[in-house]
């Protein structure tokens, strides 16, 4: 039987049938490939500039494990402008299915801070909110307001990053979000009727606005299936263990349509990030964004009058506790005077 | 076993659960309700107004039947602005499988026509461009260009009502479309990455683009499954032979993909064509949409340079002999002195 050769190099045996372009590629011209479209990314819509502090967010799955290996290596071979300071860090929720948890080899982040000198810290909900996930959670439930676990780890994770950012003078946060996730972004924006959320969507977004550390997407061109394959074959771990909570996370369901729709359109994916990142141009651009506010608790940016974790903690019966410990961060005098 | 009763009128028994409410309601409530909701879109959004001339596209199936019905009746009924002028007309498209075809009883058409007082006509692609529907595919699939018969009659379709509507001297041509037709055209629009076409979205759209006969979808909050219940104990014809074509048409799949989500979601289709609304709003408002221009070859407005109609035919080598139709029909100076 013939061996089908990579369609790049023609040299050696295909081991990966790209969908998106219908090329066979070898594993050698696929890893080129992917750290290509990574770079091209960052430069293109010039997602890191001379001097940053990043803040690259680990949250032990594979995507933002592969997102430290690459910009250690981008850093290490000279690709990344200069002065670029990376920093690693991850937030234990505090629940028993934590990201934090589920990563099952905390060695391999100790092995990339120290290969390529990325220091690495991790905070718990604990520490930055006075309360954890559960105790949230337990809150509202008892109150018989049913908030997946999901919803309630979203807020105060996106929270928590900006707590983070600020305390470690950061200038933006990379956050391993790769094709699927974003495609599955719009969709989800789009199914719930949520036209102002795309504001936030695109290559940089939630720059320029006051109070919030910029996040990056370096990986957002990437397919979660190639980001997998790369991952196993330069040595960084796949998950283990799934979280629980994920069987009725809506993304879960969308991730099988998406499969579905890949067969008939193989481009679905790039397509949707594309239609999402026009209408986050032309949100942003028409300026129908709505100015933002102050949280009149907690004085963090927020669109409406109550930021989302005062709302949850406020619903929750845990607003006093967190707001004590809130004042001890010293994070409302920092905003308040900003 | 105690029937359920009427969550509405509490006095009949319950015959249909409304997944979107959670109601249970007697056929006579839910017919009322669909009726009211016809006529509330109408009334809401200005559909129609006094002295219109309103052309309704009748293709066949059980919606555009249901609409000439719900009409007619609304109009004697007195429920319609005075001095409506309602017409109905069908376009052949001169294959097999024509919506015309599949039609098998037109004679319930002539009832409604002769009960309400509604002038019908039926229209042939034949007629109208000179060539058929076939003729087109035929003549590109020769020269193995592969385009979908149903883009073929959409296409001549929609510029055969524009020319109608001209010939007719028609305010507004009105059309079947369902909720689940919108919600399915949004998530087309979004999966092929087509922003622009939002624009043409929306519960009034064309309204006010010189040379467009503006397009009214008084159907376009009520369920298909709701129209078909309605048609079905109103003794309007449900369709008996479904069109080859549709299994491989995109919608197709969506209608089940949406049929799923339900499930969870019951509102999803109204959610949808809520976010359609709210982007054919911001596209129109922000003037993000591209003028209209005249086609360079039959003078129809178009937003490029060449209309898709005129592309479909230069494509299938049927350029001349549609030019040569098309003169006959004298729209090109009615177009150009306009």
């Amino acid at each position: 039987m013939d061996v089908p050769m990579c369609t790049r190099c023609g040299r050696r045996p295909a081991n990966y049938y790209r969908v998106s372009s219908g090329e066979k590629l070898c594993f050698n011209c696929l890893f080129r490939s992917i750290e290509d479209t990574v770079i091209k990314t960052i430069r293109r819509y010039r997602l890191i500039n001379e001097g940053d502090k990043i803040g690259i967010a680990i949250s032990g799955g594979k995507d933002s494990l592969t997102l430290m290996y690459l910009l250690g290596k981008f850093r290490k071979q000279g690709k990344l402008p200069k002065n670029v300071e990376l920093m690693a860090f991850s937030i234990n929720e505090g629940h028993p299915y934590s990201c934090f948890y589920r990563m099952a080899r905390s060695d391999y982040v100790q092995k990339l801070s120290e290969e390529y000198d990325i220091p690495y810290k991790v905070y718990t909900f604990k520490e930055l909110f006075g309360v954890t996930a559960t105790d949230v959670a337990h809150g509202l439930w008892s109150k018989g307001i049913n908030v997946h676990m999901c919803t309630i780890d979203g807020v105060l994770r996106r929270r928590a990053m900006n707590i983070i950012g600020h305390k470690l003078g950061l200038t933006k946060i990379a956050t391993g979000h790769n094709l699927d996730d974003e495609a599955q972004t719009v969709l989800l924006n789009v199914l719930s009727n949520d036209l102002d959320r795309f504001a936030w969507f695109g290559p940089k977004p939630e720059i320029d606005r006051e109070g919030f550390i910029p996040r990056i997407k370096p990986l957002r061109f990437v397919r979660e299936e190639e980001i997998a394959i790369y991952a196993h074959y330069h040595g960084i771990p796949l998950m283990e263990l799934e979280c629980p909570f994920v069987y009725s996370n809506p993304r879960y369901e969308l991730k099988f349509t998406l499969a579905r729709w890949e067969r008939d359109n193989p481009n679905i994916k790039y397509s949707l990030v594309a239609f999402g990142d026009s209408l986050a141009k032309l949100m942003s651009d028409k300026a129908v964004r709505t100015p933002l506010r102050k949280c009149k608790y907690c004085g963090q940016p927020t669109s409406g009058d109550v930021c989302r974790v005062c709302e949850l903690m406020r619903k929750a019966g845990l607003m006093e506790k967190y707001l004590a410990h809130f004042k001890t961060l010293k994070l409302m005098d920092t905003q308040s005077s900003s």
